[in-house]
């Protein structure tokens, strides 16, 4: 089973493999078929059975049945069935790995990632991930809900079938504590929300924006980590991703593919992560947060320094990032 | 000039190169030679005038006048004739590039790294680290130093020469301070240092030790981020790293060498990074922390649930990493 670790120094839990502990790192990344890829039409048994199927709009024009399939993670970093009890050996602190791992295949198409979906079925990613987030909150253990997606082997990704993940801890991580705190300070001093602020702010100066439409806007943020980083955020005020209505996921949806299309034209299809960071739910919702989604393209490597400050090194600066951005189209090529 | 950059929302800080900013990422990684290599000897023209060079003991036997030079980072993220005004910009917080980036070319030879060796050279290379660190301490401005090494391009490295880095920072970095602030909580609860908890628990257990001599023991820690990460702790209490005695260089390379050598034999000479974690200086100097050195292959991506969270999902429980380490001989072969 799964189990949660406690560093006892610094308090940072980590997730460690207790079942299919992986000892050999000698295997070449490897390049997947569509004959042996596990989320392709006609391999549906290769994977747990689906969670949800959602079914092609046309399934005679269609090679698939379906057009988008949510299974259970086939090697779970979490499990539903696990308990969340804590334990000790000695000085350490353990928790038993509780949680939920899911994974979304987001097309049939072995090889269009979301920049190349059309906007519907684009659209539907994103109402997915909603939907799932809705199921998963009646589960009053789960205090996260993290999703996120490794797009090509350089971003971690281990199959290269376009999918994403969706991880519920029953623990909310440090990393977004800070930012609910930075959040809650921030509203107790002004009454309004930092990333508000920050958008207001952007609307005059227009020298970080890289896309907008009426409910969204890309930015390439002004401490941003990564070369080529970008946010995107809903204008107005709103704390969790799960309360997204239906007639804003179209706007989300555009905001999202603009992004990554603008990221592969100019960077030659970069391997990418994003991030759909959103409140804790159950009692430590987080009013003053506001939700945002982060896209990573992954250009540099985490190295000494960030490991050993957790401070980064940006090579690009973030006005320079968007002016780029800014020049190439976002349009479907 | 270089400049830090601080996320409104969290607090953390991010050096960015204003200067010779990089918006190409498209150019491939390549292969360097030594005809071309700034660090070997014949080309010491190509790198700026070293801060300090210690001459090769049989000069007339070696290829090389010198056996290790400390020279300023060429390209450095951070530069000491710089000022660390703060200013901001509306909402956003910026602090001028001040900070020391110096790099230490760790032998002549281009192709052996520390652990190819021989005791003595490994030996200079830490005397250099703290050396240069008791060096930058007379400089009240330097709040903290940072002393870590990127080896192989999947680690960050930029060459492929044997090369380690010093940065000295204005800024106590926010993951040092939870090091210090969980050490000094421990302290302040038992009279006594958890790292020294850690290692006395290892003692009777023995599980995840790979190496131990008279004054150094290596071990894989309880809650590893990564999989065959490696700790090398002093056995005795010391908060600084650049206290360390000439009599105790020897044990400390010892420990080091042993280290990258089964790593090496392990796991087919994987990239890796290295960081000594050590106390801040001047008036923040934390008694109640135990320097150490944290080892890190380069065998998975940092990627989304990382980025995300702050969490790491490892897939090889610590003591079978040690059991695996200890299985490969640590001796030169």
């Amino acid at each position: 089973m799964p189990q949660f670790r406690k560093d006892p120094v610094n308090g940072r839990w980590v997730i460690v493999n207790m079942e299919t502990p992986r000892v050999d790192f000698h295997l070449p990344k490897h390049a997947s078929s569509t004959k042996t890829c596990p989320f392709c039409p006609g391999n549906e048994a290769m994977t747990p059975p689906a969670i949800m199927t959602y079914p092609a709009k046309n399934p005679a024009e269609s090679k698939s049945a379906w057009q988008l399939r949510v299974i259970p993670n086939k090697f779970p970093a979490l499990r539903i069935e696990e308990s969340a009890e804590r334990t000790g050996i000695g000085i350490y602190d353990r928790i038993g790995g509780f949680g939920a791992h899911e994974v979304i295949i987001e097309s049939p198409d072995h090889h269009r990632d979301i920049a190349d979906l059309s906007p519907a079925d684009a659209e539907l990613i994103l109402r997915v991930y909603r939907d799932r987030c809705l199921d998963l909150r009646k589960d009053k253990r789960i205090h996260f809900i993290l999703i996120f997606k490794n797009q090509g082997w350089d971003a971690g990704a281990s199959l290269e079938h376009p999918h994403s993940q969706l991880i519920g801890l029953p623990i909310v991580p440090s990393r977004l504590l800070g930012e609910v705190r930075g959040s809650a300070d921030h509203f107790a001093q002004t009454e309004r929300c930092i990333h508000c602020d920050m958008l207001d702010q952007e609307k005059l100066d227009k020298k970080l924006t890289i896309f907008s439409n009426d409910d969204f806007m890309a930015i390439t943020p002004f401490a941003s980590r990564f070369p080529f980083e970008v946010w995107i955020l809903p204008k107005n005020h709103a704390h969790s991703f799960d309360s997204i209505t239906d007639e804003k996921l179209p706007g989300l949806a555009s905001a999202l593919q603009a992004t990554l299309r603008k990221l592969k034209k100019l960077l030659g299809n970069p391997a990418y992560n994003f991030m759909i960071y959103t409140s804790p739910i159950h009692g430590r919702e987080a009013k003053s947060f506001h939700w945002h989604i982060e896209v990573i393209p992954h250009l540099t490597e985490v190295a000494g320094f960030e490991l050993g400050t957790g401070f980064y090194l940006n090579p690009t600066p973030a006005e320079l990032a968007a002016e780029q951005l800014r020049s190439v189209e976002g349009e479907m090529s």
